[in-house]
């Protein structure tokens, strides 16, 4: 076989006949499409394609696979374990001009999609429908990428996760080949559940290149607010509690104190700086109401020092802004400092536990975190901000996010809950995967046996 | 290679050393081991292990894979498509002497179970937590076959099917290899879902040793009851709008007239003869009731004829209980007949013309069916009720089978929405999943190399 820069040449010259203008080479170009938001250092590919069909990705893909060059799928880039990286260089295929709705058929509660539309458009293109997809991982990341990642966020505990909301994908394989996995049926026995399979699979198996999604009606009546209490495990079981007792929670957030006063000053909030919940519940008017005062009564059993409902929608905006701002208001307590985001989930149980050994460690190595959490599912991140000039700090850094992840394992829970592994956790995976590690290393040679796919993620 | 014959003798002599009377060769134990409840001919397989650990399991496969023979695990025997059945002969794995209870954590909605038990006991265990495993494919199963052939039934259509409710799954790799898949944490993107594909993957992956469930509290309030209406199509569009309108429906369920006749003479029931809907709405009171009045009023708004709501235990029993026995009761229409049920899952606005269509099959071939839906799911049966020596009736009633299937994938849905695959859909299978089906044998022999897992189930 050729040297590799060799058969980047043969790949570009290839491409640049299919794609024209829509294949680009330029530093900048190449930098944008390996930018992370983490610690880890850019890896540039060699060069972007801008498909515009599911045929060219087919062409790029064969191209890529005949050569042995890498090809790495890039939504919105906002992934945050270095998914989009570069490492053995190749060529990024960029979605965005593959981001149409193809089609939304609302009798069947579903809307076909392609993968580089983001999910905040989607729902601007459903608003007339009445219909929404909720899956909220905070960034406006693209559908894809959210298949690709496994991705949630504050309305998994009711909805799921992006492997809950698909129905059917289009995939290109390795050597090229088109596949559908699934139907528009709502379930299916059908055979091996492939697309279960992609779905979390950061793009080491193939490139999505369209989504069936599952839609759900916008609620009726919404009601939120927040409930605080003197200790995490007060709010933790107020959690437990409310989900024993079968409440349809449609989101709930746990706030520790350091978050609060970040909050506090960011999104100019008033509230006590001790453990806070927000949360939210939504459907029928008497259901919500029902589920409210069932709420209400489990938090007073547990103690909670202060509890608001909001009906207003104005009010219930400013409390989820507050949330989906959590991170720059971390961030805004320590200026020209970077942002890292852990993201680990146990049983629900181990939760208060979890968090309280994690805040012991922040002091203990003296960095600065908040912690935030999906309580409703154990999910939960912690944001520290580094300076990334200062190695120690650097450093200490990495040692915490190690330290989460084996004791979230350790705890009967997983080191991602919904970030993925990337480049970052892989030995975070291999400690909680054990043996299992090689069965998914051997589904992977199966159907990659060139290792053309996302090389360098998820596996080393 | 020595001939199958000499190695199963091999076999037998290693697993009896290792199991003593617990590996078991009569002609009738190994009969009840291949029993199918369709028209499939029954295979025996060569002798039936009862193991007593995983250890053992990892053993009795290792065994078989140096010898390259056959295993086939067996639950309680219930499944529709010959998943049981020893085409190549083999070990038959009987999972009796593993069904117990080995943990329950409340507190975090889980058991952990061993693949033996059948789903009632589960719940006899679970009666003092005021828990519940809530799918029920009607017969009673056991876990580790409704995890293998992804199994759901009538509260899929609120609490998924079996792929859904599963954390996490020991299993033995055909090597012999221990491993676990997922974890406690009811989230994750750690990698391969490699839970969610060997769910569904009828024994041809792994044999499954320990599965932990995801437990759901006993609803406080239920209001059940039945709708009639002139036609399917309005019997659909009712089921259509109240999802749409975010009704969280418990169950919902389809009888067509032929079934609702058969219910009537056996469950002593008094209905008119028209197309019927069973529902159930469950949670908190204020819930249910404000859900049952929403229902009702879209079903005023389709012209139902008949619809009552009963509270009372006692009324939604004999309710629930008419619909479980909707097969006896197709039966008794027969005497002497045997039953043989259809299985297909079609996105719900098409349910009620791919049933029409069905029906119009059903006479122009003769034969006798009555129509049973999860309807909320899109997922129908039809109870045929044929004479076993009459070859015209049976070839008809193969016939039927595959317009449904065929139908089904060309509306967008599947061959199978809870049975699998097994011996019977293969065909149906290709079909469906064109080439995502090299996909799926590509994975089977990586992970599978000799072969010796289920063979003959799935694929050919």
């Amino acid at each position: 076989m050729n040297k590799q820069s060799d058969r980047v040449l043969v790949v570009t010259s290839r491409l640049k006949e299919i794609l024209g203008d829509r294949l680009q080479t330029s530093r900048s170009v190449r930098e944008h499409h390996s930018h992370t938001t983490t610690l880890l250092p850019s890896q540039l590919p060699d060069m972007v394609a801008f498909p515009q069909s599911t045929q060219e990705i087919s062409q790029i893909v064969k191209v890529c696979d005949d050569n042995s060059v890498p090809v790495i799928p890039f939504g919105a880039g906002s992934s945050l374990e270095g998914h989009v990286n570069a490492p053995q260089g190749g060529v990024s295929i960029d979605m965005t001009n593959m981001s149409a709705v193809l089609e939304v058929a609302p009798e069947d509660l579903l809307a076909v999609v392609q993968p580089g539309i983001t999910r905040k458009r989607l729902n601007e293109e459903l608003r007339a429908t009445g219909l929404q997809f909720p899956i909220d991982p905070g960034a406006d990341a693209s559908v894809g990428g959210m298949v690709s990642t496994r991705a949630s966020g504050t309305n998994a505990v009711r909805y799921g996760t992006m492997a809950d909301n698909i129905l059917e994908l289009e995939c290109v394989l390795a050597d090229g080949q088109i596949i559908r996995t699934g139907s528009r049926a709502k379930k299916s026995a059908a055979g091996y559940d492939l697309t279960k399979l992609i779905a979390g699979s950061e793009g080491t198996l193939c490139v999505i290149t369209e989504v069936t999604l599952k839609l759900r009606g916008i609620p009726e009546h919404v009601v939120a607010g927040y409930a605080q209490f003197a200790t995490l495990d007060q709010a933790c079981t107020t959690v437990i509690e409310a989900i024993q007792c079968g409440i349809d929670v449609g989101r709930i957030e746990l706030l520790d104190p350091a978050q609060i006063k970040a909050s506090n000053a960011y999104s100019k909030l008033d509230l006590a700086v001790v453990p806070t919940l927000f949360y939210e519940f939504s459907g029928g008017e008497a259901k919500t109401n029902e589920e409210y005062e069932l709420f209400a009564a489990i938090a007073e059993g547990n103690g909670v020092s202060a509890l608001t409902s909001a009906k207003d929608a104005e009010d219930r905006a400013k409390l989820w802004a507050a949330r989906h701002d959590a991170y720059w208001a971390a961030l805004a307590q320590h200026p020209g400092q970077k942002g890292i985001v852990s993201d680990a989930c146990v049983p629900i149980s181990k939760l208060a536990s979890c968090i309280e050994q994690t805040q012991e460690d922040l002091s203990e190595l003296g960095l600065d975190g908040y912690v935030l959490g999906h309580v409703g599912d154990g999910n939960f991140h912690v944001v520290l901000c580094v300076d990334p000039d200062n190695q120690a700090q650097c450093e200490a850094a990495e040692d915490l996010l190690k330290r989460i992840s084996k004791r979230a394992v350790e705890m009967g829970g997983t080191c991602t809950g919904e970030h993925g592994i990337g480049q970052g956790k892989q030995g975070s995976l291999e400690n909680e995967a054990g043996p299992a590690l090689a069965v998914m290393q051997t589904i992977k040679k199966a159907l990659d046996p060139k290792g053309i796919m996302n090389p360098g993620k998820i596996f080393a």
